[in-house]
C-alpha cells in the first residue's frame, strides 16, 4: 500500500483511452490529486487582468491561481489518468473518497447564454453575466453576503475512467463510466464504483466543488482548485453497468426548507417551473436575479417527487432556510 | 376559530368546480378530514373476498375497511370539498398541516401493467402483480419482513383546490393548483400554499401515505386510510403560479445510503437507469423482484444530481441502509 501524489501539471481536457498514464499504482494504494478549477485558471486570469472584480481580501489569493492557458481542446482540466495494475475491462474500480481539501477561494457564475437550467428564460428578464467569489478559508461555511452562510460539503464534480471507444470524448457529459456527474453526495467517506472498459481503468478526476445543490442549477457549484485523496481497489467481473456509490449523506438535513413544485409531462420542464418559483422567493428577500440564481445553484436541491401520476410528473426545489442566519 | 370534522362519506372522485361544498369554514378554522385509501376500499374488498392474501394478524382489521364500491368515475376518493369563506380567485390558500394520523394497516403494490417507473421493463423480466401489507400500529416504523424496518413519515398524497375550468378533471395528474402531488415532505409541521381559482377555493384531500420515497417508484407508497388535520388561511392576491410549501424536512437523513446514478439526455430515462441498477442491489440481498420494487417505492429517493452537463443529465437513486436493521 503506497501513497502517491499527482500534481496539477498532469492535466488533460478530454477522455481518451490513449492518454498516457501519469501514474501507475497497485490496488490498495492511495492517490492524492492536485486539481485545477473547472475554468483551468481562466476566472483567475480575468481577475488578474482586471476584467473581473474580486473582493479586496481575496484578489491576491485568486491571482496566484491564474495558471497559463491550457494547451489542447477546451474541456474540464482533469488530473490523471492513473493506471491501476491488474484491473481489466469488466472489472469494477472501487474509489474510496478519503479527503476533499478546499482551496482558499471559489467562484460561482451565471450568464444569459450558458448551460444553466433557466438561462434562456432569465435572459428574457435581463439576466446579466455575474461571478460571485467565495472566501473558503473558514472551512465549514462560506459567506454569500450579510446574513447568508452556505455550508461547505466539498466533493469532486468529475470522477471517471476511460471509455473503450477510441478517440477524444468531451468531458462535459457524464456517462456510464462516470465523468462529470456532479453528484454532491460524493463527499469524503463515500465509495464510488465505476465499470472498467480499458486495461488499468485510467482514472482521472477534477472540477472540485466546495458546495452544490442537487441539480447545479446555474451551471456551476462553488468552483475551486483543491486536493482529492482516494484509495483505489478492484472488484472482479462485477457486471456493473452504471456508476454506483455508498455515501454518508443523502444531502438532506434537518431545519426548515422553503420549496416549490412544478408539474409537467416533461421532468426538465417541471424542474424549470419549480426553480423559477423558488428564485422569486429568494429575490423577494432582496437579492438580485443573478444572486438568486447563483445562490440556488450552490444550495437548492431538486428532487423528483413523483414519476407515476401521468400525464404530469413532479419536481420540487428545496431551499434550506438555515442559510439565512437572521431567520 | 372553529374545529370541524369531515367524514369519509363526503367523497368525490374528480376535480370539479361545481361539486357542492361538503363544509363551509372561515379562515383560521381547523378541519379534520377522514380519508379513504387510494383504492377506495378495493384492496380491502379483495382481502375480504379471499382474492388477496393478507397476514393473519391484519386480516380482520383490513376487512373493516372493505367499504362499498364508490359510485361515479374512477379516481382517487377525495374528502371535501371545503369552501373557505371570503377566499377569491387570485388569492393563495394557506394550509397548515397539523397532524397526519395513520391507519392500523397499509398496502403497497406493483403490477406489470401499472403506472410504475419500471413496469414495462420489469414485465419483460417476469414481474408479477404483488401486494404487500404493512402493520402500522407501532407508529414510528413498519416491518417489511425480518430485518427490514421502514420509518413512517405520513403525509397526504393529494391536497388540491378546484380548477377554474368547468367540468370533471381526472384526479391522477397533479396541476398548478395542487392535487395528486405525492410530495413526501408535506408532513405534519408543513405549510402548503396553493393558488386559488374559484370562490371559496374548494379544498379536497385524500390518498394518505404512511411512507414514500421521492418518486413513488412502483406507483404506490404505503397506501392507507387515515385522518388529516389542517388549519386554513388566506393570503390576498399573492400571485402564486404553482404550489409552494415550507417543510421541516427535505427528506434526507443521516446514516449510510446506497445509491446509483443514471446519465441520459432524458431525465425520465436517467431515472429508470438509476432505479434498475438499485433494484439489483436490493435483489442481491435476497428479495424478489416484486419485493425490491415495492420496497424501493416506499423508501428510495430520486434526486436530480445535475441538469446542466449536456447532452447527459443525471438522476441518482438513494436507498437508506438504515432500514436493514442487521447492518
Amino acid at each position: 500500500m503506497r501513497d502517491h501524489v499527482l500534481g496539477a501539471s498532469h492535466i488533460h481536457t478530454t477522455w481518451n483511452r490513449d492518454h498516457s498514464p501519469a501514474l501507475t499504482v497497485q490496488p490498495g494504494d492511495q492517490v492524492t490529486f492536485d486539481t485545477m478549477d473547472a475554468s483551468g485558471g481562466a476566472v483567475a486570469r480575468r481577475v488578474a487582468s482586471g476584467e473581473l472584480a474580486a473582493p479586496d481580501g481575496l484578489r491576491a489569493l485568486i491571482e496566484q491561481d491564474a495558471y497559463p492557458v491550457l494547451a489542447g481542446p477546451r474541456g474540464h482540466p482533469l488530473t490523471g489518468p492513473v493506471y491501476v495494475e491488474g484491473v481489466e475491462p469488466g472489472d469494477t474500480l472501487v474509489i474510496d473518497i478519503l479527503e476533499v481539501r478546499t482551496s482558499a477561494w471559489g467562484w460561482t457564475g451565471c450568464r444569459p447564454d450558458g448551460i444553466g437550467l433557466l438561462d434562456a428564460a432569465l435572459a428574457e428578464e435581463g439576466l446579466q453575466p455575474y461571478t460571485h467569489f467565495w472566501d473558503l478559508r473558514e472551512g465549514t461555511h462560506a459567506q454569500f453576503g450579510p446574513g447568508v452562510r452556505v455550508p461547505l460539503t466539498p466533493f469532486p464534480g468529475v470522477v471517471g475512467v476511460a471509455l473503450a471507444e477510441p478517440g477524444d470524448h468531451a468531458t462535459s457529459p457524464p456517462r456510464h463510466v462516470g465523468g462529470n456527474m456532479d453528484i454532491r453526495q460524493l463527499v469524503a467517506g463515500s465509495t464510488l464504483y465505476l465499470p472498467v472498459e480499458v486495461p488499468g481503468a485510467l482514472l482521472s478526476v477534477g472540477d472540485l466543488h466546495a458546495a452544490q445543490g442537487d441539480g447545479e442549477l446555474s451551471g456551476t457549484g462553488i468552483e475551486m482548485a483543491g486536493q482529492l485523496t482516494v484509495r483505489l481497489g478492484v472488484e472482479r467481473s462485477a457486471g456493473l453497468t452504471t456508476p454506483e456509490f455508498i455515501t454518508p449523506t443523502s444531502g438532506g438535513a434537518s431545519g426548515r426548507w422553503q420549496a416549490t413544485s412544478g408539474h409537467h409531462p416533461d421532468l426538465m420542464t417541471a424542474a424549470r417551473i419549480a426553480l423559477r418559483a423558488l428564485l422569486r422567493r429568494i429575490q423577494a428577500r432582496g437579492f438580485t436575479l443573478e444572486e438568486a440564481y447563483v445562490l440556488a445553484s450552490v444550495c437548492v436541491d431538486l428532487k423528483i417527487s413523483q414519476v407515476v401520476d401521468a400525464p404530469n410528473y413532479t419536481v420540487s426545489a428545496f431551499l434550506p432556510l438555515d442559510i439565512f442566519v437572521d431567520q
